[in-house]
């Protein structure tokens, strides 16, 4: 009940009619057909992102690797497997889009070649080689795209917070980046409460911990506040 | 009610007293904090088992990778996420079993370092090489264990499923082994339907399409009446 009241007193309309597109979750990378590399991403902050989203008036789009979680309700969930669907959901989102949002903890590497057959293990062999390639940097790409949206990144750190955000925050050339220490208990992946930083051009503010439903509602007011300054 | 009422009358004591461990689901590999091998596994399979052991009067003890499933009644969970923490609790386990059925779907390889902190991405770099050793083979120690007990193995394959699952029975010393082909849709990973092979010294013998539940029963009785012959 006092959920759906927060719910319902959130109902500002600061979004409204804007277009929001959010990647949330891990990504599955094909080993062969029974292997994979992954992460422990839960997706909770993004699909918390996304319904505070559709609360506060936007037409959300949650681009979704594989989780345990159901859409938020007024949402639009396109399921994706790898970073590469990802990387082309994101860019084909993106031509219609106000605000981009990447929560996933989107795989940096790909094994080189997914193999068709699953991989026998060699008798005689102790060791194996997996070898990796970079996979397209979704966030990067987006900001860099010819209509680009405003950049919301997420960085998940287990030392240095601040400093790795900031140098996402450049190099990617982002309007936020949104960080937090995930070596810390009780905050981040799979955790219920978040605690994190906002990192922008003009300084940073840490932000309370809290549970992730209601830090995703005072993280899209700082969203929506700086995407309106800049649009 | 059906459920309720097959179970009922499976209900035989063919295993009364008997002590069984099951391995089951998928087992983490770290590559660091963040990211890790995993495979499809959904430990489906080995919970019903589980569940049908313990109907038939079994004495039961699940090793348990991560999976979404709950606890059988009246069996004992152990939660493991690597290969070697499933090697440890199952070699333990052994000391007091006397059938030991292994559905776990082990990573053959494990990182070679599982790094402590997040590895950074080289921006200079555009391939990584993942070194991996080859994990302990648990089932392999359990039949060449001074205690032995009575030894099922599981065979998901993409190809020559009969010739694998018969490699697999002599090259550990195996009792059975019950083979599936998991590059069919609608059967192994993750559904709720399996169609296996059984493969023991005598010969070969096909089952038809199940429920894993059902499967399982009938597999509990296959392994039952050769467990009393081998005894």
């Amino acid at each position: 009940e006092l959920v759906e009241k927060a719910s319902a007193e959130f109902q500002t309309g600061m979004l409204a009619g804007k277009r929001v597109v959010i990647t949330a979750g891990p990504t599955r990378e094909a080993i062969d057909p029974v292997r994979y590399i992954s992460n422990h991403s839960s997706g909770k902050m993004g699909y918390a992102l996304a319904q505070a989203c559709a609360e506060a008036g936007a037409i959300c789009t949650l681009i979704s690797g594989p989780t345990q979680l159901n859409c938020p309700p007024h949402c639009q969930r396109i399921d994706v497997e790898s970073a590469q669907q990802m990387h082309e959901a994101a860019l084909k989102a993106v031509n219609d889009c106000d605000i981009f949002i990447a929560t996933a903890a989107v795989a940096d590497f790909r094994p080189l070649q997914a193999a068709d057959q699953k991989i026998k293990k060699q008798a005689d062999s102790d060791t194996m080689t997996l070898e990796m390639v970079k996979n397209p940097d979704i966030l990067a790409d987006v900001a860099n795209s010819q209509q680009r949206p405003f950049c919301v990144g997420f960085a998940a750190e287990t030392q240095d917070v601040e400093r790795y955000a900031r140098g996402k925050l450049e190099r990617k050339n982002l309007n936020m980046v949104i960080a937090n220490d995930v070596s810390q208990q009780g905050i981040g992946f799979n955790s219920d409460d978040n605690q994190v930083l906002i990192v922008d051009a003009k300084g940073s503010k840490a932000l309370d911990k809290l549970s992730k439903a209601e830090l995703a509602r005072h993280l899209i007011r700082e969203i929506s506040e700086r995407f309106q300054k800049a649009d």
